[in-house]
């Protein structure tokens, strides 16, 4: 039978059956008053999400993209620099988009498996004497390495030098998965959508904009419309949008915000951190290096595992999916066939990450690589039965 | 009890169970080969739908806007002249957009309520010896007046002096409700979201892109990423998207398509046509006037009825909502308070209606507006009556 | 389109979302915690909706009719006398079934139409003297005719004569919708079904039992096995049952009680008597006659209206559905052809019964009954409108 | 996060989503066209899902236990005598049945963890010369200890001594999961259940009644109205219900048993064999002992496995549920404490397995049971791979 296992791709994340009946509500009027009078506490509690006590909260119908977008819209002007580093696809594509509106890149490759180098930015932040550097971006996750950058470093990076520019950071595969602290951080454009760490469809980017960054929008000349702040930030306060927003992804959004911070923040941060230990200490039990260049930069939502040179990684997807009904992350751009990932974010648990792990070690095995079956599940067992066995049963075991 | 009644809003529609838990599905890989192998079938019979042989079907997460913003952003450059009517809200909405990315409008005011007037826009491209006038947009529903205006006859304003601009059209609230023939009016970019006639959630923009337009492509100088053609075009034909496309509602988007096409769309225009003299019918038996200005362009899926004045129309639907529990559109920018709109198309059947027009009566009789209970009703059931019962039956009878 | 317009049977009834939902959730243990946990607070509920406050109660995955099976065979012995009136298809049902198990049934036959006929039941119970009959069985609401009985007057002929009967009443399309006072009436074993006011899929009696019939468990000598009240207490106070109980069923039982404690039960009923009243007045407004013999026993839950003599009850129901996919309920047995049937219990709204008689009248008309078109949904709004406006907004009209 | 993993008790089984949302489709009128029209087509896919060309099939709304009470109601007598094997839970259920509507039981107890004793029941029939055994009753699958009967052999001991006792036989955890050959085996009473291998909510009792036993329902004395074969034979002929039918669980049934037949019976049976096999081989890794005496009787469906003496087996499934949310079954009766099981049917892929089986590990060595963590997965893994790798991809690799 298919279709009943989970999905380990790094997003969109397997959707518990409570969101996706509240994602399957019927047609309420938007500009009525249950949609109007449902925004202020989700708005608020999306606040908590983000770690941010008073940035404006932001959402358009869209994906993770488009929040992007409208990150670079709402700042910046034609010809404006900005310094990102290149280390893995998403920055990467986020560079593409820089330059598609006209921004000035200033770009520092990093190997991909790397983080962004904060002392590399902080050396060209020093250097930028003229502050024509308006932005700094950074991709908190990369889903395309597994790799998780440290924005409170690039943050400490601009302060060194008294840098004015706005600090732009992509957490659409970190946010409600792995701490983010926007305030603490000084983030002034955080980004992320619904697919991810939120369990939810794909359609709706959420952006928290800083005060300043909000002061930054009234000179930004980028042309915007559809991904305009300004009707945005007024939305949230009226509940009259500029155009029809999504109101079943809105109802699945006010139940999964209410979810996590059930869960605890915190639990869920140390849920995912828990998961991703045992993926990790699975593929070293398989002697599998992980594209993640340092243990301490390996992201706590996807697991990039680079397969042996020679071996094509696209034919352990392939097959994992059409002899297993298991579907895995590919590599993209220049690690393409190189590595396949293990998505472990969003509505997981470690029995669902067992599963994933035991149809890996099946695939591969299959496919000749010289692992032994149940390795890397033992693995992942030894740590999460630590993790889950209760002192007292322990005690009366 | 609260959410059994329908919604009588003139978009996002009522959606059919069938196509709800579609869109409830569980989270595929967007990059497996489930997605990609759905999508040519959906996209062959999207083009039905449009009533085009030939034009490439591009969508974006977004709604209807983010659809009118790719057709700008993906044909023109700063600084090019367009031509466009206004008479509606959306029609302004529109213009407001194109100033927005520096585009050069060429307004023409007709009152709310009347259609894009054909005679003055051929009268305008005519005089346009320099062929300055890079596109001509249209409104073909004006969902805020509930006016339908006539494409094929701004097609032959264009042909009449042979005039090169490029057609763009807004189908939001028109396409798979009412008569939509994108080659055989000459359109060069059709715009449509999910949640009207093709009866889904909020959150996809569905947009035709002629041969023509695909041509200016090439040139268009507007800064665009997320709302690119040119990727998305690409995506359709590889199913490879440039960001996460939103598969839930492609899941729908593939059920409704093939339940629009299974009930034939000539059905599904004569159903929104019946309906749509019913509850007329319904207004005239109130003695209220519609907003739409003469009965040949009063649209088929939203009926705006003009409230007598001195009273405020909001009041009317607050009153529905609150006591009855039944949505109804309120007006919008300068006929806002001065009429409520009545919306009749997707899932809708002729029992739904006569319900919403009964609702009505009883809100407006509630606030003193001197309407006789079930006069409309009554005016209705006459059309719908004739209409259902068949020959042999009333024989029999 | 098809399947989306509301039902008019008379149960099942139209089901919310919310229920539907609750009803779709995944498999539990049904020996785990979250079940017995879950059972205490569900069984108290259920005593506040069968009016009582020390009754125990039941349940078993069958339908209605497996709850009069229950309170036979778990009070009663082969032989046994009781007294029953028929008075309808499910009085009539419920009699067959008694001389199937070999009880001897003293019939009291009262027209189609009237009520259970409490002085001649007194007469009855009076004459007993040799105590020779051991229960009497009441139809509160008889749903073939659309009429209600007295139980509390049968209680009171039980009291006159002092007779030791047991008061076995069937509620199925009673409770949960209009008053049911188990304790004041003194009724011994109640029985509902899942289908009806409860609002929920098809598929589980729910009985309460009175102390006193629990003690004429020990005696009763008809043989039971699915059907054992002795199991089936037990398992509501430990959780365990004694064969496999339909979770989803009492996932959906556990939220339904809720709404309607939440609605408030009171509100319940007089939503009910509201819809119900105007009903009564649209068919009155026809001039047609109700198939209740006089106003005062006519049923909140459903209303059967006699068509004419000659013209076949049948072929309305059968237009209706495939005319405009409404389904009312048809007549049963005695009164088969001879009426058709309103259902208006469970969730439904002002609106929704608008809908249906504004559909009736349609095909009434349509089939040559000498019907006005709009007059009986004119009458029922003239009641709805009233009752659902509120003074303030009247004045402000 | 709770409510995410798979339930692997032995049924009810987890439920696709597919079928949940079938159950949970709107109420419709059980009296109209739709629901007879689509009767005919299921109760043929049924009649091969029994592997019956001729027998009738009925239906209960009730749970399997349900289907046993018709099984005996419909073909007995008081005080016939029936000849039945106790050898388990269920078993034992029956018999306790038997005796409480007055049937006089001859008891064959064999071990639990043996099957029925066929040649014994061979024995006792050749020496029933009086021809006084009315019946047969065999327990397909034992749910409580993991067993499956060879129905086919007590077939033959009937044929053996010409015996005309009627062959009824109880296959809930069987039918649609392992093979069911009813007139290979000339089985005359084949009793199921909607919540094991047609993988729907608890809630009916699906019977195959061959002509014999149609025959013997003329002369049989159990009283019975509810659960009456005659009226259900009708029903199924003409679409007339005898009370109402759940008409959300036939919706349900009719898209299981299209799935079911859209794999294909030989390879649903052959997914439940591998399944079990790799399931069996973690049991052996982990050096624990089947509940089963002897491998060939060893279930496809359940797996129940003996904890070492002194261990309380119920302390293992409360702490797999408290500590890792995964549901195993409890012993039951005699084995109470001694084992748990593990349900491996319905809609369950190997990768699910997997995960049950890491699960139980965990739990395991939690509780201080001398297990290797990974060990029973790997077994089962090797097999699950060998099932899996096509020749080609095993050749590629």
């Amino acid at each position: 039978m298919k279709g009943l296992n989970p999905v380990f791709i790094p997003g969109p994340t397997n959707i518990p059956e409570a969101l996706r009946h509240a994602m399957a509500a019927p047609t309420i009027d938007h500009r009525g008053p249950a949609f109007a009078e449902m925004l202020p506490s989700l708005l608020a509690d999306l606040r908590i999400v983000f770690g941010t006590k008073a940035a404006g909260i932001v959402t358009f119908p869209s994906s993770g993209s488009g929040g992007w977008e409208a990150a670079l819209a709402n700042t910046l002007s034609p010809g404006d620099r900005v310094l990102a580093a290149r280390h893995g696809m998403f920055s990467h594509k986020w560079i593409d988009m820089c330059r598609r509106f006209g921004l000035d890149v200033e770009v520092i490759d990093a190997p991909w498996g790397e983080a962004a180098p904060a002392a590399e930015m902080a050396a060209r932040l020093e250097a930028d004497k003229a502050r024509k550097i308006k932005a700094v971006l950074v991709t908190h996750n990369e889903t395309a390495t597994g790799v998780t950058s440290d924005v409170g470093a690039v943050r400490a990076a601009l302060d060194a030098s008294a840098h004015p520019a706005l600090l732009l950071v992509d957490g659409v595969s970190s946010i409600a998965s792995i701490p983010f602290r926007m305030d603490e951080w000084g983030v002034d454009v955080a980004v992320t959508g619904s697919q991810k760490g939120l369990m939810l469809a794909t359609g709706l980017a959420i952006v928290a904009v800083s005060e300043k960054a909000q002061g930054a929008m009234a000179e930004a000349k980028l042309p915007r419309w559809f991904f305009d702040f300004r009707d945005m930030l007024k939305a949230g306060a009226t509940g009259s949008y500029p155009y029809t927003p999504p109101t079943q992804l809105f109802a699945g959004l006010r139940l999964s915000t209410t979810m996590l911070l059930e869960e605890g923040l915190e639990n869920v941060y140390a849920r995912h951190r828990r998961i991703a230990d045992g993926v990790r200490a699975a593929i070293a039990a398989w002697g599998m290096p992980l594209c993640a260049a340092r243990p301490e930069i390996a992201s706590d939502t996807v697991s990039a595992v680079m397969t042996p040179p020679g071996f094509d990684a696209n034919r352990l997807t392939a097959h994992a999916f059409s002899a297993y009904d298991v579907s895995f992350g590919v590599g993209l751009g220049d690690v393409a066939g190189k590595l396949f990932r293990i998505g472990h974010l969003g509505a997981m648990t470690d029995v669902m990450a067992l599963s994933g792990l035991a149809a890996a070690e099946m695939a591969m095995v299959d496919l000749g690589l010289k692992i032994e079956l149940g390795s890397g599940v033992a693995a992942a067992q030894a740590l999460y039965r630590k993790a889950s066995a209760t002192p007292a049963e322990r005690k009366a075991a």
